[in-house]
């Protein structure tokens, strides 16, 4: 019987990945494993070593300390076979929090630890948001003072100039939820309640506008709204004195994010600004927060961000270690290269190219390619059968610098025309200097 | 209201990971990252180029081509909260022909590439068998000749002699699909349900022992399991004419493997040897197989392998693409290297670490240290406020090479005095000429 069209239709796999996340082709891989070089550079420059841990783990781990959204609504969580309920990692704080609580009676303190996982949350996938992405995770354990801080946001800095950010293509906004919650509780006379409707409100800020937010916000406050839309537009912390009364302007809060701002200024860090309406996600945050804000008027929006959470490893029963970090995306990252243009051109990684007259010395080719391969070059064979100008115009489209076309001649003779991809230049050499001239050639 | 023990046991969060998949310490992650950086430079000195994709995947993707047992018992397969069933990877290489299958018209063929994903299987954890492993694949889609069967086996050959593994250690067994059909169904005259309980046999042959081999062979084979037995006992391609009659061992894929074992040999790759027994667990390889097989007596044992799938696009409704890969496990590798003590030792990345005398040399310590990282040296700033004693001992705990203490003096002169933490000698120097100190010494 023959199938009519739909059925074959059915019959065939789709060949889409799932929705919202990507498939990595070379080009891509080469853009992913560029970024993920440059991260992984810098944080080893500032002596963070790596640590991994698997995307899934028991969903009991989210239950205490991560958003509430995010555990209830954007989580991948499934029943395993076994009856275990499991979540596929939607952050990397709380691995490495129940990693350190595992092992603190035998780690050396203070750690600093990175990581580039991936993680998922199940949302509407648009642009910057999608359901998986890969996040740089920086975290120092074991430091108390305000160093940490200065030490993990310069990292920041410099990782967004390594990646070749200008100082006035990027902010430092820094805040801390201490000086928030004194606001909150001292100023605002806020109940609980009334701090968590207020704190999601401002997260919401950008997205619905300064009327509705302004609105909400007066519903929330009532006749205090006013005072605090002064406290949001404050960018310096001095200014503070003005609004707010003395002992919450001389609290500790305010201290350390003033001697913050001035180490990091003192190390030549001058886009820092102080940004009393930053909040960040997380509800384990306990002081310092801080994120990467992009200033293109086109894409203003923050890029990345962290803070300081001294408390969480009391969700495991362990005493508090105190401990910062952040966490760097790579979709928001790539949006920011592509759009300043600061991605490097895609390069092949293979510098020669072996033909051959015809199949019969692909034997001969294999056997000198194992052979330049040991002086640590990238050798590919033709394995075609094509005619040898199919064979070089394929070298050519593969960006690879030097071909070399392998038959009778080369065999008896054990010399070899190296052509010069490039400037089509051919030269004879000795076999045994192939990979000396090669090498000279390429570091010229 | 005071809690009771037993209250604050249940409130705290578990430590310990997921059952089956493994948390990655600094220590692990240097041996996981070795592993995978070997892997990554012969591939690449081969040149294949690196491509990725989620773990997560639509559920029908496993539904053609996978072994039955894997798709139906043995994946991590859920319904998201939009109501679409997907799967954790179990493997990579539908993945692979999806992606391949999706650009088929704009790829340039052939096509080398690799990957170095994680996947996962439900089943119960035991040694070398964990539900989540990283896995190389290495695959060349475009190449109809047995060329590429001898690239790929002989790059499986280079990878195990680069992680230090002698000829003696392991065992390069080959055999084709086509040969064991041809016997199937020409010798042995079965039908398609008794060849497949057949290859189910053979893959369980090394479990269940002899005894119950030859038990079930026969019930499966009746008076010619003598003669299948004889069959796989053979080790010399050429010694089947003793066995098989004249038009299966005069058979393209008998030829196919002889040609392949002697181009083998030819390149110096003695280990390998004809093993009419292998079958490989999926249902998607067309002609070779191979595996790579542990000689130790102690771990007698397949470590990894592949094959050629030349049918596997038809799935997706494309046409055909011949292809041949293998996949290599991080756990068996891991497993082989620590028998064989061929794992690197630890070597700190930091070479230098900054002391300061008191606090309030941080700021300056600061300021040198992304000075010396501009110029490529991996310095740590000691931020414990501890005595300079313990800061010393803090960094030979972590094996750093070199230490340099701050404080009134270097600050005024600009010079420093480089501890070698190796010989206790110490050195003093200006600013500017650390980075060549350091690294003259560490290239000797």
């Amino acid at each position: 019987m023959e199938k009519n069209g739909l059925e074959e239709e059915l019959n065939k796999i789709n060949k889409e990945p799932y929705k919202g996340v990507r498939d990595f082709y070379p080009e891509d891989m080469f853009v992913q494993n560029y970024i993920f070089d440059v991260m992984r550079k810098i944080v080893e420059s500032f002596g963070y070593t790596e640590y991994s841990a698997s995307i899934l783990e028991p969903t009991s781990l989210y239950k205490a300390k991560s958003g509430q959204e995010i555990v209830n609504e954007q989580t991948y969580t499934f029943t395993d076979r076994g009856g275990r309920e499991v979540t596929l990692r939607p952050e990397m704080t709380p691995t490495l929090a129940r990693m350190v609580a595992k092992r603190k009676r035998d780690l050396v303190f203070p750690l600093r630890w990175y990581s580039i996982p991936n993680m998922f949350r199940y949302e509407r996938p648009q642009k910057g948001r999608l359901r998986e992405h890969w996040q740089l995770n920086v975290d120092i354990f074991g430091v108390k003072s305000i160093d940490a801080d200065v030490e993990i946001i310069s990292l920041a800095y410099i990782l967004m100039k390594k990646f070749g950010a200008k100082d006035n293509d990027f902010e430092i906004r820094v805040n801390s939820r201490k000086i928030l919650n004194s606001i909150f509780r001292n100023f605002l006379n806020l109940d609980e309640e009334e701090v968590k409707n207020l704190m999601k409100l401002i997260d919401r800020k950008e997205k619905i506008g300064k009327d509705d937010f302004e609105a909400e916000l007066s519903i929330i406050l009532g006749e205090k709204s006013d005072a605090f839309i002064k406290i949001l537009k404050i960018k310096n912390i001095l200014d503070f004195s003005s609004v707010l009364p003395k002992e919450l302007v001389e609290s500790e809060g305010v201290k350390d994010i003033q001697i913050l701002i001035n180490k990091l200024r003192d190390m030549g860090i001058k886009n820092v600004i102080f940004s009393p309406g930053l909040v960040r996600g997380f509800d384990y945050y306990t002081s310092t927060v801080f994120e990467i804000y992009d200033t293109n008027p086109n894409n203003n929006r923050a890029m990345f961000g962290g803070g300081r959470y001294d408390d969480l490893l009391d969700i495991f029963g362990e005493d508090k270690i105190p401990a910062i970090g952040f966490g760097m995306g790579d979709v928001t990252i790539r949006d920011f290269l592509e759009t300043h243009k600061l991605l490097p051109n895609h390069k092949a990684k293979v510098c020669l190219y072996i033909c051959t007259l015809t199949d019969e010395y692909i034997s001969h080719a294999n056997k000198i390619a194992i052979k330049l391969r040991e002086n640590d070059l990238n050798v590919e064979v033709d394995l075609t059968s094509k005619k040898v100008s199919d064979q070089l115009s394929l070298a050519n489209k593969k960006g690879i610098p030097f071909v070399v076309c392998v038959g009778e001649n080369e065999v008896k003779t054990g010399k070899y025309k190296i052509k010069n991809m490039d400037t089509g230049e051919e030269k004879e050499i000795k076999f045994d200097q192939i990979s000396n001239f090669i090498s000279s050639i390429k570091t010229l």
